[in-house]
């Protein structure tokens, strides 16, 4: 049986901030079917790119990325924010509504030429998976795919990533 | 083969300040076949536990339970810091080194009697732990096992959740 995921987002008007509707995938995640599901699907399209690595942003992209990079055997890398990550690293920087924030992956986290899929659980306006992209890019990392649970059309996030494939399981 | 899981293990001394030496998993993690040995210990124990649901708090105990969730076929349930989760949350607060912090769950994530996992990295000195194990225990789930990837002995954490079953891949 194929459950209908969006069955599993709950929606909150004005979260975090009034005028936002928030799309939540916590019950998505309750469920264990429709987890399963979900990480299945980006399983599949992981195993079409032939992907060596995952990379995913803290927190939520952990969420996504850590299933698929168990089932494949394969590694993963978190990109993380400011002061998590001991040693050496690189740098990308991205702008919010208001200022800017950062992320940062280790400097030996992926080899020049390895295929890697980035995760994250929403393409938003894509300013955060745009910087995933220019850290794994940065190391001389192959992106060969996109991968969310959720993507919200209006906010052309997609614009942001123009040129990268795109696996998203729910469009609102 | 049975990789030797501390070869994964990289040290840091003086971070994230003086005097404390950094226990860092990156290695491990961005080693597919290290990375899912780790896994696959924590999927036996949540086996033999007969668990229902993963909870892991912010963010690296995601890493280590949402594999753990996927493998088995069962829920995994977020424990988050302040202004993430919208809707109903319970709440813990935890003391830190200077002052203090909280986690929240949503207050739907654990139905009463559920045998619940509660992953994380490392235990240390044990306050984030047994946050997430009050928090689960407040919606009425029985906290059935913790497990961790590496577990720092002078710290004391198991002090903290005395009682409870604990798995730790790794003592230093």
């Amino acid at each position: 049986m194929t459950l209908n995921l969006k069955d599993y987002v709950a929606s909150y008007p004005d979260f975090p901030e009034p005028g936002v509707l928030f799309r939540d995938i916590s019950p998505l995640l309750e469920n264990g079917a429709a987890y399963h599901q979900a990480t299945n699907q980006i399983v599949d399209y992981a195993k079409q790119l032939n992907v060596d690595m995952v990379v995913g942003p803290e927190a939520r992209g952990f969420i996504v990325g850590c299933p698929v990079a168990y089932d494949l055997n394969i590694g993963f890398a978190p990109a993380r924010k400011k002061g998590k990550l001991p040693g050496q690293t690189v740098k990308a920087t991205y702008g919010l509504e208001y200022g800017e924030s950062s992320l940062y992956l280790h400097d030996d986290a992926i080899k020049p030429g390895q295929r890697v899929l980035v995760t994250d659980d929403l393409l938003a306006t894509g300013g955060t998976i745009a910087a995933t992209i220019q850290l794994v890019e940065d190391l001389g990392g192959v992106v060969a795919g996109t991968a969310f649970f959720v993507e919200l059309m209006d906010l052309k996030g997609r614009d942001q990533i123009k040129g990268y494939d795109i696996l998203s399981l729910m469009q609102y």
